[in-house]
């Protein structure tokens, strides 16, 4: 097993109406502004915010709003946000939603924590994040486990530039997880949640270090029970028990557990940027449903053992000892046919998108820097390689 | 599946060496002076305590000793510690050994953090700690879990009782996890601590709370790889990735991972509380591995389909659908056979011990208060059943 270092201390408050305690738990830890950060009006919609804000005012903590949080979150927004807290002297940040909420939010933290660096620095790694307000989050959708991670993801609108930083001081405080508030998520929306949270669990799992066994049974326990309630949420979309599930999985799948113990590569998650990159439509979650299938045909060659076990042991299937590679491929199938039952594309073309030879030649010349680098895989994955995946997903 | 808090915070540093860095990593978090706490002499002995003195002193740390720790350790000596916090104006506590001392610090860092209460009452539930120096850990054996966890469980020579507090105020602020420091652990405590890991998750996962499905395949991942790991560190105490295996999974059986989304009943922890309690010579390990399998036959079949499930996923059995109570009970001398494999004993007599009918007959009694209370179970737990357990063990 190799070295690690494991840091989630980010408390979970995990179960019904516990965002009616919002008020209560942020007083508790002697907070007393709030900035409310949101996405579009289906907080304000369903009435969350108005229950969120009555818990507050209950418990004697004032709030300022600050919503329209786009999909891959704007640095524009989170610079307006951070005016707001300045002026406000809010204390905390509430982040209401999902993923691209509470990146958004983590920006606004470090930033409004020292008003003299403009965050475009942390994200463009000029600097180190050295202070941040707390965040807390309330989530509605279960997918990115930004709830418990160190990751933030910020789009530049000035170049459009898309780029993160981590950071150990912008892990929530604490997250309020109602799996009642991801009843009215869509069908698609589940779907690329789902594959979201597997592949945050897989790519971790596809690594060239084997000897992590705790680790390897604890990623295979979340994709099985993962699989199950994603096709249970499918179908009806509110079932507690499933919706509980994703939840909980989002926030252990990105939080580091799954992966301890061993480095890991993450190909399909940086070939699917360059993918999301060009063709602003796609979802990542539905990018990465059509490119992890691709990624597997092209490198289950160089890793036959590894796949073997991810097909016996996730997938329940035979293992088939003369022919191993017909096991591996089966596991890969087996991947493939459920994102597909469960309505995510498996094929560009299925992503609205038909991308050109010189497409998609241009976004294997970017994802290597051009020409700069070859992403470390099985074997190292340079511009050719990264070309027969994308051919492997038409 | 039930609503549930988590709460992880401590920072774990895993790997080869990082007691080396204790100096650097204290630092870092801006503390300046520690006071060094641990057991018998083993770690003076194996020259841990010299490098970890050179540590801190090569990061400017200043430092204190407080060593001989006893296994159940002593409200005395914690409270001639927290004198020496106070007058050596200690800043940290750092916890050089296993459950025993860890424990003992966390005692410790409450009182010095108040000198005004004794932490007796902190022990005897008369007052909630409001506050506690932060604790460091050091481990060296792999089993109680203390690292992570929220427990403090101390006896008070005055009366012979031993009590416990939890808060979350005492929870580790970091582990320097390094699997080498128990190569040299006994065979004996290490079939000990490898029972007491398991059993940690085992008593969370026999419950009759059934929908939490992604905790129960942690748990049985978890179980699975400790069966193996402890089998393989039993018979060479320096397989590494055995001895990893072991120490992570001890952090993550006690830190609540493996029982979230439902209640438990811990009873044989508290029927083996009785146990140790009169014949001080029983180590708790050895107590649960005696106590739990009793446990099991007695309580079964209230719980066939769950006894079933644990056969079948930890053990690998296959289900007998005509006549589910021969998987269940398999599934139960499966863990005996192990247990006895890594040298544990599973009678009572092997324990060293051959209580009469009159001292069950008063364990059984203790541990229902004296009638005042019967443990939730299966089916409630009194004095009768109590007493049909230990003669199962016997």
């Amino acid at each position: 097993m190799k070295d690690f270092e494991y840091y989630a201390p980010t408390k979970v408050f995990f179960g019904k109406g516990y965002e009616n305690k919002a008020g209560e738990i942020i007083a508790s830890y002697g907070y007393r502004k709030v900035m409310i950060h949101y996405g579009g009006g289906s907080a304000k919609r369903t009435g969350l915010l108005d229950r969120l804000e009555a818990s507050l005012a209950g418990s004697g903590v004032e709030y300022v709003e600050c919503g329209g949080v786009q999909p891959n979150p704007k640095l524009s927004l989170a610079r307006e946000a951070i005016g707001l807290c300045l002026r406000e002297k809010v204390d905390l940040i509430l982040a209401v939603g999902g993923g691209s909420v509470i990146d958004s939010a983590k920006c606004v933290a470090a930033g409004a924590a020292d008003p003299d660096t403009d965050p475009w620095r942390y994200l463009n790694r000029e600097k180190t994040v050295e202070k941040a307000l707390p965040v807390g989050v309330v989530l509605t959708i279960s997918a990115s486990g930004s709830e418990m991670s160190s990751s933030c993801v910020i789009t530049n609108e000035e170049g459009w530039l898309k780029r993160s930083f981590n950071s150990d001081l912008v892990r929530p405080l604490f997250a309020l997880c109602n799996p009642e508030l991801t009843y009215s998520v869509s069908k698609y929306q589940t779907g690329c949640g789902t594959v979201d949270i597997m592949m945050h669990t897989l790519e971790r799992y596809f690594t060239t270090d084997g000897e992590a066994p705790l680790t390897d049974r604890l990623a295979e326990g979340l994709l099985k029970e993962v699989i199950a309630a994603g096709r249970i949420a499918d179908q009806n979309p509110e079932d507690y028990d499933a919706r509980a599930t994703l939840m909980w999985a989002s926030s252990l799948s990105h939080n580091g557990l799954t992966g301890l113990g061993r480095d890991y590569f993450m190909s399909a998650h940086q070939i699917e940027h360059e993918l999301s990159g060009m063709f602003d439509q796609v979802a990542h979650g539905a990018g990465l449903s059509v490119l992890f299938p691709a990624w597997c045909r092209y490198i289950y060659r160089y890793a036959i053992d590894r796949f073997c076990q991810y097909a016996v042991r996730v997938w329940n299937l035979e293992m088939d000892y003369s022919h191993p590679e017909n096991t591996a491929l089966a596991g890969i199938q087996a991947t493939e046919d459920y994102f597909r039952s469960i309505g995510m594309p498996t094929r560009m073309k299925e992503l609205g998108i038909d991308p050109t030879k010189e497409q998609i030649e241009e976004m294997a010349e970017k994802a290597t820097f051009f020409g700069a680098r070859t992403f470390p895989d099985y074997i190292p994955l340079g511009k050719k390689e990264i070309v027969e995946i994308f051919r492997l997903a038409e």
